[in-house]
């Protein structure tokens, strides 16, 4: 193991909140579905944007098995950063917008982070997903400590 | 978009083979349950091990989320790689082993890959998963053309 120390919960939540403000970061989105009573995984990598509110929110096809599946049951588990430097989020999807009609202040937050432009797509929407738990972990020597916020509330200044 | 070509078939399940062969690399696995008629996604990052047969093995807690969502129903989505160069495969989990009862031939691919030894743990299982469907993409230039194996079959030499 190449980690040093294990971080401190504000550590890795300073750290969590960087990562997940880059500018042109990914995010993998893994959502559910069910048909005749057998549950589906989903996964897929989409552009993420952080909004100033701790939110999450994304852009992808209105058709797409992602946003039809959040439609249907509106969780969805996070990924962000590699897998030796992860943050977790389990997440509630609480808005959807068609990328033309979306409010002008999340169309703002998301061109500033993201790298390219829904707008510019055709048969885009926005969801928008507030975070319930949130974990960030490196390496075994952090799972212990992992957990930054539990029910909507963090855990760690 | 810094991809100077889209990449031949070929090309790609060339790439998408280097890559899950790889030593020490991880494997986001995806699966999903269902409580109530509810499904619930779930989604870990763990060590990868891209068996001789073109199967997937990894080791997970016995009594992980994802060993118990993987044994009501084997269906999983493995995202391999990083977010803009991924390999996406949907597999079936076919044979589960614990870790001190494991056929030979499974635990020396595993140990030749992976950079841990999971019988060095307590409570730990191997899961090999079957590949129908894979798919290899870099940016969005790469979309078409991403489908590699489709019914468990190469669709590219």
């Amino acid at each position: 193991m190449s980690t040093p120390q294990p971080r401190s919960g504000p550590q890795r939540k300073a750290d969590s909140l960087d990562l997940l403000r880059r500018d042109a970061i990914d995010v993998w989105v893994a959502t559910a579905s069910v048909e005749d009573a057998t549950p589906w995984p989903h996964l897929v990598p989409v552009s993420l944007a952080w909004l100033d509110d701790d939110r999450a929110a994304i852009a992808i096809q209105a058709r797409s098995r992602t946003a039809r599946d959040l439609r249907a049951q509106p969780a969805a588990r996070l990924a962000v950063g590699p897998t030796r430097d992860v943050v977790m989020i389990e997440a509630v999807a609480e808005e959807e917008h068609d990328v033309a009609e979306a409010p002008d202040d999340l169309v703002r937050q998301y061109l500033r982070q993201a790298d390219w432009d829904p707008r510019a797509a055709s048969g885009y929407v926005f969801f928008v997903l507030r975070p319930r738990r949130i974990q960030a972990w490196r390496e075994a020597d952090e799972i212990p400590g992992r957990a930054l916020m539990r029910d909507g509330r963090w855990l760690v200044d």
